[in-house]
C-alpha cells in the first residue's frame, strides 16, 4: 500500500509499505478512504515531537471502512463505515474510567506517533471498540474527518474547559484551523459576544463568516485594551488560547475578567509566565487539555442534526498521490488560506 | 391612579386606588409603563391562590419607570428604566444568599399576590435594589415585559432543570407560553432534537416556527408511542412538563429515558402518580422549581446580543383601559390563538 | 461444583451443578471465596423478578480467585484476587461509555439472575476486564464482599445522587443494610446532622454508633414533626429514601427543604403519590438508581485508607453448606439482628 | 478609642482614636471583642500593599457585639453578637450575585486596608446584613476568629478550588496557618491522602496532629520525587499552594497528577514561571482566589457540629495593651511556633 512517511525532521515520502495485520484480539484494520493533515504533522516534521520515530507513517484523523477485526472486537464488523478517532483508549484503565481517553495507559495520541497512522490506504487501530464511531447513514463522510481530531479539540479543550455559557463573553486568540474549531462549537452555547484575535485579517475576515461577534487584529499591541473596551472594562468570562506561544498567553492573562477562564488548546514548547502577582487574587481558573475525543458521540449528533457543519473547515482537496502539494498548501497557510486539507484516498 | 383588582372567586374590577407609598427602606415605586397577563392570574380569578385576597391588585410581571425610592436603595434612582421580577427577594436571607431568590422569606411571589401588583399604574416593589433590573439604553421595552416571569420560568424549570445539552434530546409537554418560552431557551443550548407535544394544531404549528425539531399531537393517547419512535426506542434526555396535569406528567414518566431528567414547570392542583416500581432502577432525576429569576441578568444579555427574542409570544396589545378585553383574550387562548398579551398604561 | 439454585417461587437448594466454562473472549472464571446474600435474593424467591428463572444460581456479591480468563481479557490472569462487582459492564456501550454501568446493553445486574451467580463456588464473569477490581494486597477481603453492591448501593443512590455536604443535613428512612451503608458513605462529606428513621430501636441503636447524630422512632407517625423540629422547621436539605414503599417515600416528601433532594434507594414494588400540588414550588429534585458501581475504585481507596470499614456491616458467617441457614438468619434480621452475613466457601 | 494604627512602611502604633460613626444606611458599628492577626497585615507593614495607607487601623478579622445599625440594616440590632467577615459584600452587584463577594463592586478586602479595621475597640462594618454572621448561642467565641479569614480561606481557596474528594490525593505545600486550614477543611472529603511539605519539621509535626497522613520535608529538594513516589509515580490529584512564592508553585507543578488541580492559596509577590510545555498536554486546572467568604454559613454549621474545631489554630493570647507584643510574636512564628494568636479587648 501507499504511504507517507516520516524520515527525519524536515524529511517525508510516499512510499510503498505492507498492508498492517492485526496483532491484539482488540485490533481493527480500517481501509482509510479520507485522511488530513494537523498542525502536530508539521510539529513532527521539524522534528519537535520525540516520540514519533523516522520510517512512521503520519497521520491521526480520518474515515474509512473496516476491513477486519480481531477476535475480541464486538462493535464493529468488515464493511462497516468507521470515523477514527485521533484518540486510542482501552475504555478500561483509571484514566479511561473517568473519561480521560488522552492518558490511556495504552493509548492516547498514538496514531501517527508511537505507531503507523492514518495517511495510508489501510491503517491498524488499536482498541477499535473505543476508539472507533460508526458513521450514521447518509452522513457527509469527508466532513466527518473534522470530527476525529479538531473538533473535539476546539470543543473539548476550548470550549467545555473554557465553561462557555449562555450570555457569556468569549475571546479566542488565534483564528487558525482549531481557534475556528472553538469558535464553532462554543456556539452551542448561545454567548452573547466571541471575540475573535489574530495578527492576519483574512482570517478575522472568515472569523466572522463563522459566528465571531468581534474581531480584533492584535497586529498593534492594543488587542487587550480592545478588548477591555468591548467587555466594559471587565475583560471575558472565557479567554481560549489556540496558538501555542508565550504572547497569546500572556494576552489571555491580560484580557481574562475576575473569575473568568483561560482554557489552554495551544501547544506549548516553552514555559510562559504565569503572572500570579496579579492573578492571585483574581478568581481565574486555566485549564490545559489533550483533547480526549469524549465528546465525539455527542459532536456527531450535532453533525446530524445540523447544529454544526463541520465542512466549512475544509479548503483544499487532495488525492493521496498529492499528498506533498497538501502538505505544501497546508504548510503555506498564509499564503494559500487553507484550513483544513483533505486527502482521499481514490484517485 | 388606575389599578385590576381582584375581588374574590371570579370577579375582577378596575377600580380608582390610591398610589402606593414607599413603606421601607428598601422600596421602590415603579410607574408601570407596561405589563402582562399571567396563567398565574388565571389560577386567582379561580380561587385557586389562597395567598391572595380580595382587594388584591394583580399582576406580577412589567417594565417600568422610577418614581421614588427608599432611603436603603443604592442601585437605582428616579428615572431609572427597570424591568419588574415577579420574584422579589432581599439579597440577603439564607434562600438568597443561595440563589433561591423564590422562597426569600420576606420575598418571594409576593407581587399581585400577598401584595399589591403591576397591573395599575404604579407598584411598590419591595427590595427594589435586588428585585429591579436597569433596562439597557435602546431596549425593546415591550419585549423585556417577557423577561418578568415566562422567560425565567421556561429557561430556569425546564431548561436549566432539565440539563439540556449539546446533541441531547429534548420533549416539552405543552405549548402554551411556557412551554414555547422553555422551547426558546433551550435552543440556547443546541440539542439535537426537541419535541413538542400538545394537543393544538396550532400551538405545534406555532411551535415548528419558533425551533422545535418534531411535533406531536397527543390527542389520540399514542403520544409516547411516537417519541420512543423517534428517540431509537430510548426515550428522551430531557422531558418537560409546562401543563400542570397528572396525565402530563404520566407521559412525561412514560418518554424520558433511562439517566433522563424530568424537569417540571407546571402548577400542579393535585398529586400525581410517580412509578417507582419501575423508575427506581431507570436512573432519573425528577425537578421542580418555582422561578427564582437568577438568571435575569443573563436573559438580558442574550436578548441584547440577539440570541433571544422575547417578542416572539406577543401576540395582542390592549391599554390599561381595555384590560377586561385583554384578560377574555388571554383566558380564550384555544379560540384566540393568544400567548402573551401587552398591555400598556399609555392609551 | 456446590450452589445455590433458585427453583421457583418460595424455593431454594443446595445442588450439585457442572463448573462454569468461558463463552466469550471478555469473560473470566472465578473461584469465589466468599459471598454474601442481599435483599434482592429474597425479592427473588418471593418471585418479584420476572427476570430471574428457575434453575438459576443466585448471588452477585463476592471476592474470589481468577481460575481462568478468556482471550479477550487483559487486566487480569490466573490467580489474580478480584472483587466481584454486581454490575457487569462492557466498557464500550454508550451507556457505560457515560458512567451508566447499570444500564449496559449487554450487563447491568445479570449475575445472579439472568445468568448464575456468585452462591457458587465458581462463577463465570462476563466483561471481566471491566466487572471486576484487583484487591489490594493485604486487604481484608471479607470486608470487601460488602463493595461488590451494598456500599456502592448507599453510597451512588443515596449519598451522591442526594448531594450529601459539608454542613448539610441529612435524612435517612431505614436503617437496614443499605440504609447503614448510606450513613456510613454519607460520613466521607462531613453533614451536620445525620438523622436516622427507623420503626426498630435496636437498628436506631447501631445507626447511632455508625454516626448518626440523631434517631427518630417513626412507629408514632410523628417522624415529619419530629425531623422538622430538629430543623429548624425547615426540613432536612438530603432525604435518602432506603426501604421501598410508598409510607417511606412519604415520609421524605413531609421532611425535605425547599431546595432539597429526596434520592431513593428502595427497591419499589408499586406506584406512589408525588405530592406536586406543594412541591412543584419547592425546588425539590428527586432521584432515582439502580447501582452503577462506578464508585468501587473510590471506595477501595477509602477501604484502604481506613476512611471506610466496611466490616462493620457484617453481623453473621456461614459455610456454603450452611447458606440456607444464613438465608434464614438474614430473612429473619429482626429477630437474628442480622445485617449482612458472610458464607465462606472453605467449610 | 484605643486602635492599632499603620503608619507607613515598618511602623504601627496604638493610638487613641475617635469611634467611628455610622455613614451609610447599611453601616453597622460593632464592638469589637476579639481580634487576630493575619499574614497580609504583616505585607501591609512591609509596605507592599499599595491600597492601604499610613493611618488605617490594621485588622479584619474579629468577633463583637453590635453597638449600632444604620437605618437599612435589618438582619441585626444592637446587641447582637456577630462574627466580622473579612470581605465585605453589598449582595446586590454583579459580582455578589454570583457569590464572588471578594470582588464586591463597593466591598471586597477593605477592612484594615482600604477603610479603618478590627484591631480596635470599635469598628465600622459596611453592607453590615451580609457581611456579619449570627454567632450561635453558647459558641466558643474566640474560635469563630478562625472564621473571619483563615479557614474560609484554606477552604474556598484551597480545598474546593482544589476539588479535594472521597478516596483522593492531596498535596499541601506549606505548613503554616492558612496551610493548616486547608488541611483542616479538607478533611470534610475525606481525601485517601493528605501529604504535607514544610521546610520545618516543628510545622510537620504539628500537621500530623491535625490530620496529615504523610509529610515531605522539602529542605533536601526532593520533595517532588517524595510525593511521586507515595503517588504510584502518578502525583496528586489535588496541590494545594498554600506560601506564595514561585519555587512552591513550582512543586506544585512538578506533583500535580494528570488530570489534578493546582489550588493556589499563596499571596504572590511576582511572576511565576508556567510550564506549559509539558502541562498543556496534562488536563489540569490551575485555580486562583480571593477568598469569598460565601461559605461562611456552612462553616459555621460544621463548627456547631463538631466536624471542625477552629481553635486549633489558636497558640497565643494577648491584650489589646499587648498588640505590639502579639505581633512579635505572630512574624517570629519560627522560633515562637506562633499560628494564630488572639487579641482580646478586655485586659
Amino acid at each position: 500500500m501507499k504511504a507517507l512517511v516520516y524520515r527525519g525532521p524536515g524529511q517525508k515520502l510516499v512510499e510503498e509499505r505492507q498492508k498492517p495485520e492485526l496483532k491484539e484480539p482488540g485490533d481493527a484494520i480500517v481501509k482509510v478512504t479520507k485522511t488530513t493533515i494537523c498542525g502536530t504533522d508539521l510539529h513532527i516534521l521539524k522534528g519537535d515531537v520525540a516520540t514519533c520515530k523516522p520510517g512512521r507513517v503520519l497521520g491521526h484523523e480520518g474515515v474509512g471502512v473496516i476491513e477486519s477485526v480481531g477476535s475480541g472486537v464486538t462493535a464493529f464488523q468488515p464493511g462497516d463505515r468507521v470515523l477514527i478517532s485521533c484518540i486510542s483508549s482501552c475504555g478500561k484503565c483509571s484514566f479511561c474510567r473517568r473519561g480521560m481517553f488522552s492518558h490511556c495507559t495504552t493509548g492516547g495520541w498514538i496514531l501517527g506517533n508511537e505507531i503507523d497512522g492514518t495517511q495510508a490506504e489501510y491503517v491498524r487501530v488499536p482498541h477499535a471498540d473505543t476508539s472507533l464511531y460508526r458513521i450514521p447513514a447518509g452522513a457527509d463522510e469527508e466532513a466527518l474527518v473534522m470530527l476525529s481530531d479538531i473538533l473535539p479539540t476546539g470543543f473539548e479543550c476550548g470550549v467545555l474547559n473554557g465553561k462557555v455559557a449562555p450570555g457569556s463573553s468569549v475571546a479566542i486568540v488565534g483564528a487558525g484551523p482549531v481557534g475556528l474549531a472553538a469558535l464553532l462549537t462554543a456556539q452551542f452555547y448561545s454567548p452573547a459576544e466571541i471575540i475573535m484575535i489574530d495578527l492576519d485579517d483574512n482570517r478575522l475576515g472568515l472569523a466572522k463568516q463563522f459566528g465571531a461577534t468581534r474581531t480584533v487584529n492584535s497586529t498593534g499591541g492594543n488587542a487587550a485594551a480592545e478588548v477591555k473596551a468591548l467587555t466594559e472594562g471587565l475583560g471575558v468570562d472565557t479567554a481560549i488560547e489556540a496558538v501555542g506561544i508565550p504572547a497569546t498567553f500572556e494576552l489571555c492573562q491580560n484580557i481574562v475578567a475576575p473569575g473568568g477562564t483561560i482554557a489552554n488548546v495551544g501547544v506549548h514548547g516553552s514555559k510562559v509566565d504565569l503572572h500570579l502577582e496579579s492573578l492571585w487574587s483574581h478568581n481565574v481558573t486555566i485549564t490545559t487539555r489533550l483533547v480526549d475525543t469524549a465528546t465525539t458521540p455527542m459532536l456527531l449528533k450535532t453533525v446530524q442534526s445540523h447544529k454544526l457543519d463541520p465542512s466549512r473547515l475544509i479548503t483544499h482537496r487532495f488525492s493521496l498521490d498529492q499528498i506533498l502539494d497538501a502538505y505544501e498548501t497546508f504548510g503555506q497557510a498564509a499564503s494559500t488560506q487553507a484550513l483544513k486539507v483533505i486527502i482521499s484516498m481514490e484517485a
